[in-house]
């Protein structure tokens, strides 16, 4: 595999996060690049998902990926196979992202020519949903195995975020996943939430998956490419 | 289902957690209270573990369950069935708990005739692993879906552990998990942790973490029960 590149985040030094997030999202429609901030807990399959939809979107966009993780650089790895911009960044422990810290990872990746950026945030449903990243707008991955009870137990993940994403229905046979349950739950906390069922490993429900990031990337982009 | 206590957790006045922690383990010790700490990412199967545990252990130790959760009460609903003491302590949004909060939970859930307490924390890998809460002993739960890879990306978590559960193992065949990886990757991080393959569902391995619990809080309270 190739060589990653791997940037050690440093603390913010901004107590006025929601104004930074806000700074960050202008200056990135600005300049015409999408961020998209993909949460979950660990292992429900963030960077497989990420995988196929860059598969899917590599002609359509210039796409750049930011690894967020506590260590390692499995991900990052992973991502650079796929010929899409990657950097992986170390939190140094921290649980969460903050919009300083995205704005030092963009800078990393240096996105001159980025039109979709995505940052994988730390696999964690509680410590990034505080924090607004300045993306320009929120995904998040819940796996069938975890349990169609999440949205109740993690209100604020799902109330911050514009898609949810069921991923593994490959394995729905195997375990006790109520779907409907699940969107009933997802919209007590957020009625406007999209939900769509999918599976990275089988392809399954991806198209609708990439056609709702096309459009909503497209959107942001449009008074830079008029 | 029955009624559960809900004890509204507040953020601690300490500086100092690992000294109250050190306080709070001592305590615990002359008491002949044995507490476990489980720990997990959302959705690896900690509440129906624990079902089955105290299920197996009920009529050896007198039992007591502290459910940290940030909202709602249906893992301590669901364990109320079981016939132990159970508390539900919300966190007001924090995604760990630290000694003094514990100290508050072991005092909502009024210990007195307890042997052995659980502290199910904050689904969460990341903060709660910082976070010394005064545990006699440290417990978590890795489940097959979340994949073999995740001591590399939260070491601290698998670092603080003494006993590792490898639990859904009844879907190893549908995902692509390595035990013997997963083994050598949590052994990288802490060669001391014992690694214990469960099936909480079918009850698979469960002999085996039970007798380990069992003989762990036995020797806790030996100088109490002498």
């Amino acid at each position: 595999m190739r060589e990653v590149r791997v940037l050690e985040i440093k603390q913010s030094v901004f107590a006025d996060n929601d104004r930074q997030a806000e700074l960050l999202r202008q200056e990135l429609k600005e300049k015409g690049v999408f961020l998209l901030n993909l949460m979950s807990s660990p292992g429900s399959g963030k960077t497989t998902t990420l995988l196929r939809t860059i598969e899917m979107l590599k002609d359509k966009f210039k796409i750049g990926v930011m690894e967020a993780d506590i260590d390692s650089d499995v991900d990052a790895r992973a991502i650079s196979e796929s010929g899409a911009k990657v950097i992986q960044l170390h939190t140094g422990g921290m649980c969460h992202l903050d919009a300083e810290m995205t704005r030092q990872g963009l800078a990393g990746l240096e996105t001159g020519d980025v039109e979709l950026a995505v940052l994988e945030n730390v696999g964690n449903l509680v410590c990034p949903a505080e924090f607004d990243t300045g993306a320009s707008r929120n995904a998040m991955i819940l796996s069938v195995p975890e349990g169609h009870d999440k949205p109740l137990k993690y209100p604020l993940m799902f109330s911050v975020c514009d898609v949810v994403l069921i991923n593994k229905t490959d394995v729905l046979p195997y375990f006790d996943f109520d779907m409907e349950k699940c969107r009933e739950y997802i919209h007590m906390r957020n009625p406007e939430a999209k939900v769509i069922p999918v599976c990275a490993r089988t392809g399954e429900g991806m198209a609708e998956w990439v056609e709702w990031l096309e459009k909503e990337a497209a959107d942001w982009r449009k008074h830079k490419t008029e």
